[in-house]
């Protein structure tokens, strides 16, 4: 782990604990949460982490770190599924948690600028009264820097994009501690390159984001959720890829395969689902938009032999499905009491999608590991959680090997190693197959924007 | 014009003759056409025109250029609005008119592979019979690689984004003719930088952009035009901005002020329309959802005491409608007759919207100029095309302060200076203004991606 690398931090840390005081930990407890993620890359402590409360306090630290050659990691909530947040040559963590405000909603303009510490559901609560919502909603209930960082999304990308069609404008620190902003409130702009989105998906290899003007769309007059089954995997997702075809705008449409049917039924038996694949669909609109848009699509599905058509009306059915739609990674863990999960991201053209999954279930046939399926399938995007004991090394490398020919195959179906987890440094082995010369282009981007490679080193690009 | 700094051609030229024979191009008319563009830059001769006809010809030729400090200046159809295409240093022009082939079209994953010199109108053609429609749609037929290049939008942006939404990925050669590929046709990915957003926007400074990966939208299964009017612009507009509020999926909502009207009596005295501040509109849908949406439109505009609303539901009258709004321009020239248009972009968020125009009309009564306003006001961005003599210099000037005054206008109300035309060289003495810190950062990127800076040098970024 690059340890021959690592600066000395303290002369560093004594310079951030006058700024900072308390809010410089070097607490063991504080370490250790700060340093893993979700994912399986080893542990690392960082040498410490701070708790900055504002822009100006995060340029300070950065030029601090700067100054002494120390590594700096931003720190969301520690969700990452690809080891991003893991100091892996030590450094600053820079845990975001106390700049959670909400600064200002324009409610005329459909929009919210926030502080990165601020969570999915935090934000949505504020904004209830509004009747305006933020729609990109991973699994966990990740920070708003985490999310723009790592270029994550959800169930509801099919209808309203990714953290990338939902960000206007960042305002980041640079890694000489600079403050510059990117974009603007405008809805568009010609004006000179697109750093926001250089910056989104970026990891914080190239600066910290500090505050973010995010898009915000209408609650919807009407909404209504579905599940429904099918006899096949394949039936499911050619109704997928028909709709999609059709144009149906609709909200979610997300695959749970038989498998993962089998964990939802042993944690969620109140659902009352039959262990078959099955389409978890929301439908968005006025009254009449909804009813025709459910029409459109329960026509195209009983061409493909569906059954079990369950509606969920009220609010508190509707919010029961898609918790447990949110927390498909425990359900699919209650099939294999006390594993873990190695959790894989491809995402396909959505043409490619019936083939990807095909092959997908006969690798997991071939392999014999137990690995449920969910997918943002109106995105082309899937994810395994193939369950392994971690302690069991054969396992785990099974496992990794099964990830490896599943990624090999949605490359070489056109598609990417990760729709919404990002690179990390669970990733980094698939960019040359993934980006070809166009991965030197990165490694440039990141030399120029960075050369002292002190940004979360280690992760997306290497140094 | 940096006379000093050009480069002897004439090595470079005989390498360029010798791969493209009768393809590389030193005839006055040629070097004229490509010398200027429909912006107010000085125009100024390329050395030469080269012709090429593969992404591996056009990586020869900048090989060569690189060898011998040439720059090179791609070339679309010309029709850019701030000098893009003027070769301020000389140099090559690289005209991408014979790359003019749809590769492929996926109608199942909705999008399609083109060559850069496809134009608007032609991938639209070539769809038709598909049910698909690319959406973005600039005044000018514009081609695929200048509107990347200049992130173009047009009319129908409030409901189907500017180009920087509707494209998946890009080929592109390097400045030192290096081929990358930047994304894939998965429609979400979460790896490494966001290589695609930063070639678009880019005006090729960065590299040249020789294959795109569009998406595309299914045709509305019912489209349904109409205009109306109202007793003043503030009207108007307001309306506009709760329509958007509102949520209203409308596909086009364009403001045409009295002065614009005025113009097209002249030029279009077929449509009939009253000489009145206008909006076009237009709505796609389902029969069912148009209906609804005209609904809800139509007891939002009665609220600004809309008249004289006018439906256009047969094909040729949609058609004349929108050739008549795309060709504003002319109706503009008609009120002026000689006079040539000095056009603004501003673009701000749709709140400010009405203090932003208020304040336009209040600048223009001030200079006793003709300016008459069209916008995309759905997007908060509207154009002044300010008629005046070319040749009356001081006429000029009184254009130039008032194109400033305007732009500062748009700057303080946190919008941008260009929402769609780019920054060439005529928006660049904003740049400093707009983005503070951050265009020094473009700077670096520049200085990474074309240390030599020879792609396109002295666009959107000096040197």
């Amino acid at each position: 782990m690059n340890m021959t690398l690592r600066t000395d931090p303290a002369p560093a840390l004594d310079d951030l604990r006058a700024l900072l005081g308390e809010r410089l930990s070097t607490g063991p407890s504080i370490l250790d949460e700060h340093g893993r993620d979700e994912a399986y890359t080893p542990p690392q402590r960082p040498d410490a982490v701070a708790f900055p409360e504002s822009t100006a306090e995060v340029s300070t630290i950065v030029k601090i770190c700067a100054r002494h050659g120390l590594p700096v990691i931003p720190y969301g909530t520690g969700t990452s599924l690809e080891g991003q947040i893991v100091p892996v040559s030590g450094g600053l963590s820079l845990d975001m948690s106390r700049m959670n405000k909400v600064i200002e909603v324009h409610d005329k303009d459909l929009d919210a600028v926030v502080q990165p510490g601020v969570t999915r559901t935090q934000l949505n609560d504020e904004l209830h009264a509004t009747g305006l919502m933020f729609t990109v909603d991973p699994g966990a209930d990740a920070s708003m820097g985490g999310m723009a960082s790592t270029r994550a999304s959800g169930t509801n990308t099919v209808r309203y994009g990714t953290i990338r069609e939902n960000v206007l404008a960042l305002e980041v620190v640079l890694p000489d501690g600079e403050v510059i902003r990117t974009g603007s409130r405008a809805r568009k702009s010609a004006s000179g390159y697109d750093l926001t989105h250089l910056f989104i998906g970026a990891e914080g290899t190239l600066g910290i984001i500090t505050e973010l003007t995010v898009r915000l769309h209408g609650q919807p007059e009407s909404i209504l959720s579905a599940t429904c089954a099918f006899g096949s995997v394949d039936d499911a997702v050619e109704t997928v890829i028909l709709a999609i075809q059709c144009g149906l705008p609709m909200a979610r449409i997300e695959l749970l395969d038989e498998v993962q049917m089998q964990g939802m039924a042993l944690l969620h038996p109140e659902l009352g689902l039959p262990e078959l694949p099955h389409l978890f669909l929301e439908f968005h609109g006025t009254e009449g938009g909804v009813r025709e848009q459910v029409a459109s699509f329960q026509e195209i599905a009983e061409g493909f032999g569906v059954r079990d058509f369950a509606f969920a009306e009220k609010t508190e059915d509707r919010n029961r499905l898609w918790a447990a739609r949110h927390h498909a990674y425990f359900a699919a863990k209650a099939l294999k009491p006390g594993a873990s999960g190695v959790v894989t991201d491809c995402c396909v053209p959505i043409s490619a999608l019936a083939r990807c999954i095909g092959r997908t279930k006969q690798a997991i046939d071939m392999s014999g590991l137990v690995a449920p399926l969910v997918g943002h399938v109106g995105d082309g995007n899937f994810h395994l959680v193939i369950l392994v004991d971690p302690e069991d090394e054969a396992e785990m490398a099974q496992a990794r090997d099964l990830a490896a020919t599943i990624n090999r195959i949605a490359l070489s179906l056109g598609g990417t190693v990760t729709g919404e987890h990002g690179v990390g440094t669970g990733k980094q082995k698939y960019m040359e197959a993934e980006h070809g010369a166009a991965y030197g282009l990165m490694k440039r981007l990141k030399q120029a924007v960075d050369p002292a490679d002190l940004m979360n080193p280690g992760k997306l690009v290497r140094g």
